[in-house]
């Protein structure tokens, strides 16, 4: 005998077949019919419903090939015996974190200035890399399309000093993916030698890839030789051409004490992460540690993020012979991570001479901005600056304060910089400083930034009343 | 004493002072002028080499950056203490991957039918996207950007039966690298209970995150459950809607019962890889397990590499509650890692209805390869298909035949089909069978090559000159 059924309510944009479908589901579930009793036929439920014979039989299937129902020769269909599926009650979403603040100047590190950026070139190139190449729908090369890596071998080789050839460059889309790729190249539970201070993210990539992070100091010539080689460590990620965070450079002698600590095991490598390389202001930019480098043991890895916008999703991984030969091992069949049209935009920016201009327009625009910025914040007195003679960064130190109070006097006065100590793993952080990025404040009011800043940071209370005058538009 | 150096030899595209620095960098390393001795002053040395000013002190603020020289008041540079650097020659490149072999035929099962594609639209939306959108240079929401995952959602809700808020979606470039981030959000050494026969990159994914993968085998209604219960397991890795490689569904059931199983205990979970969905050709598309599960039990996985193209690299994945308060603890600062004039394109894809007539006509299309295919086959005799009423493979089985024999006859026609055992991890393959893709071959061809393919694969090895007919145009 044919059970009886509810009445579906439809409602909203879903198509019937579905809600029909929804709604048999949810009463089979709870035992409306009960295993092995028949539901109406297919033409009852028209009947019934009033619904096309179409929309009954998408249901059916549905319900047919999920299992829900059985269907018996010359008997139509009956609902299937169901296990209990367990309802129990959905954990609420977590609170979505707190929008970013609105900080009347935000002094982030990752900040860019894209007004620099040539877009209309860039949408223009993009345009016709588009329309031009429906081929590039097709899966390309896992490292990157070839054409790229050739250009990128050559701007790398020009800028840089970067020795490597194009078979050497997996392309991904961003810095934080290719180190998450370079790790999984390693034996699990490797030893990873980082920068204290350094990037936290680095450090807890090498946690989350089951390797085991090692704090090496950083003092004025970059990463420690000797803490280096009591480490044990097998990789050591190092940030030469502008220690993040404090900003120093690496000179050759380190360089080469580095180079021979990679070359006393055949395991070993360092990694340079060259993330702003680009912008150097007191000399040229300085040649990569990979130049350096005649025994394979430098990775090298770049990005575009700073160079070009965050927005501009594609980095580059530069895999000495040993790692590359793994790594095809590894990851034999994987799909590159940047759209093929992407790249193709990229390649043709770079061949086309755009991006040595925007180069050296954004250079020259940051420079700009270093020097306004810490002219003004050393004409404030009392405040001392490092690390600015490179990157998009610096540290200011405020002896008379501590660091909890530099960060809190700041906050009042809307502005954000970032403690020291929240880049320091083991090491403790110099006293009274604060990373400071500049590259995302506006140029007309860099001094005004500054001028808050000094105020803030000023060893005695000002008076109420001393504001500096108003920012400009 | 100033030290007389060897002239520089100037050549190639390099800027001269990077020449000259790389120079006086080499002769220095060999000890000429050895340490503490002067080098020519920069005067001298423009005269002596006949270059620029510029060019002479861009290359000496060089070695001073770097170390290799010291400034010394009224005296002018001198060579710095350089310790050796280690000079092992460099290993070879590792020959590259052979080129993808020419066959006339790949059965592979991730190729594409790109030409129903409706590129010119993409192109011109994509175009739009760019032009009127520069403030998407800017970086954009870690989880892609909200209007996308509205998008995808609502998409989600109607085609798949995905019940889920935008906050819980996760864009990223790829299901490899959505799966890849999902195993980070695990502790290390969590036991992952993989279909057998399964994906293989699954497989050395859940290894290489340092995880322990477990073979669950799988039977004509999925991941068998008693196995899985017996796995201690805590993530179970499912394709519940075409199961790769057999093919099969997942009846409500078994579905029911694996939620049982992760309902019964707090960190249990489901990833439901709903790879290609899209298409189902006896029922209309079933909804996904995601949408049967009220507990907060499910992680849904879904692409559009399939069901758009290779080479759009959007992948999305739906985080449970308390696997979402995981993820914004664990990646507090992760940048998207799609370009977000590309997310911008695909959301007016979507929204513009394209997709939708997109999937109909794609639909369609595989539909009627899928049938002029398969019924050529079937019509060789000796040979049995299966999972063919989804999805975009099948598997073929040659009972007279072992399996690497299937795949070497293949192999000499020219045509490339993929041996189970491959996907196979602890159950022994089924015998004599082969996973064959056809979304990839030309709808024209695929009788050709069924007609080569059952010729192959006869019981008798046909007497020379039984070819079939020329392959059409």
């Amino acid at each position: 005998m044919e059970h009886p059924i509810h009445m579906p309510v439809f409602q909203g944009d879903q198509p019937l077949y579905l809600q029909l479908y929804q709604h048999l589901a949810r009463e089979i579930q709870q035992g409306r019919p009960g295993a092995g009793k028949k539901l109406p036929s297919k033409r009852r439920l028209c009947t019934m419903l009033g619904v096309s014979m179409s929309t009954v039989e998408g249901a059916y299937s549905l319900l047919l090939a999920e299992g829900y129902v059985r269907s018996l020769p010359r008997s139509g269909y009956v609902a299937a015996q169901l296990h209990d599926v367990q309802t129990q009650p959905v954990p609420d979403l977590p609170p979505a974190p707190p929008p970013s603040s609105q900080w009347l100047y935000d002094c982030s590190t990752s900040a860019v200035d894209t007004t620099a950026f040539p877009f209309s070139s860039w949408a223009r190139i993009n345009k016709d890399a588009v329309y031009q190449n429906p081929g590039l729908l097709q899966p390309g090369h896992p490292q990157g399309d070839e054409p790229l890596r050739v250009a990128l071998a050559g701007l790398l080789a020009q800028y840089r000093g970067v020795c490597c050839s194009p078979e050497q460059i997996v392309v991904g889309a961003g810095a934080d993916y290719l180190l998450s790729l370079l790790l999984q190249l390693f034996p699990l539970g490797s030893t990873v030698a980082l920068e204290d201070p350094g990037y936290p993210t680095a450090w807890s990539a090498v946690e989350r890839h089951g390797h085991r992070p090692v704090s090496v100091p950083v003092d004025q010539d970059g990463m420690n030789p000797q803490a280096l080689e009591q480490s044990g460590a097998t990789l050591a990620y190092v940030t030469p051409s502008h220690q993040f965070p404090l900003g120093v450079t690496m000179p050759v002698e380190r360089r080469s004490r580095l180079l021979r600590w990679a070359g006393q095991a055949p395991d070993r490598y360092l990694l340079e992460d060259d993330y702003d390389s680009e912008f150097r202001y007191a000399s040229r930019p300085i040649p990569a540690l990979q130049g350096l480098d005649h025994g394979g043991k430098v990775i090298y890895l770049g990005t575009f993020s700073r160079s070009i916008a965050p927005a501009i999703r594609v980095a580059y991984l530069i895999l000495p012979p040993q790692l590359l030969a793994r790594y095809r091992q590894v990851f034999p069949q994987s799909a590159c991570t940047v759209s093929r049209f992407e790249q193709e935009t990229l390649r043709q920016f770079l061949v086309q001479g755009l991006y040595s201009r925007h180069l050296r327009r954004s250079g020259n625009l940051y420079r700009r901005k270093c020097l306004i910025f810490t002219q003004a914040l050393e004409s404030c007195g009392n405040l001392a600056l490092t690390g600015q003679n490179a990157g998009l960064h610096f540290l200011l130190t405020a002896p008379h304060l501590t660091e909890p109070e530099m960060v809190e006097r700041t906050a009042e006065r809307g502005i954000c910089v970032y403690p020291l100590s929240r880049y320091c793993h083991q090491v403790p952080p110099p006293p009274s400083t604060v990373v400071v990025g500049y590259a995302g404040l506006p140029v007309q009011q860099l001094e005004h930034c500054a001028a808050l800043l000094g105020l803030a940071l000023a060893p005695i209370t000002p008076p109420p009343g001393s504001e500096p005058p108003d920012a400009p538009p």
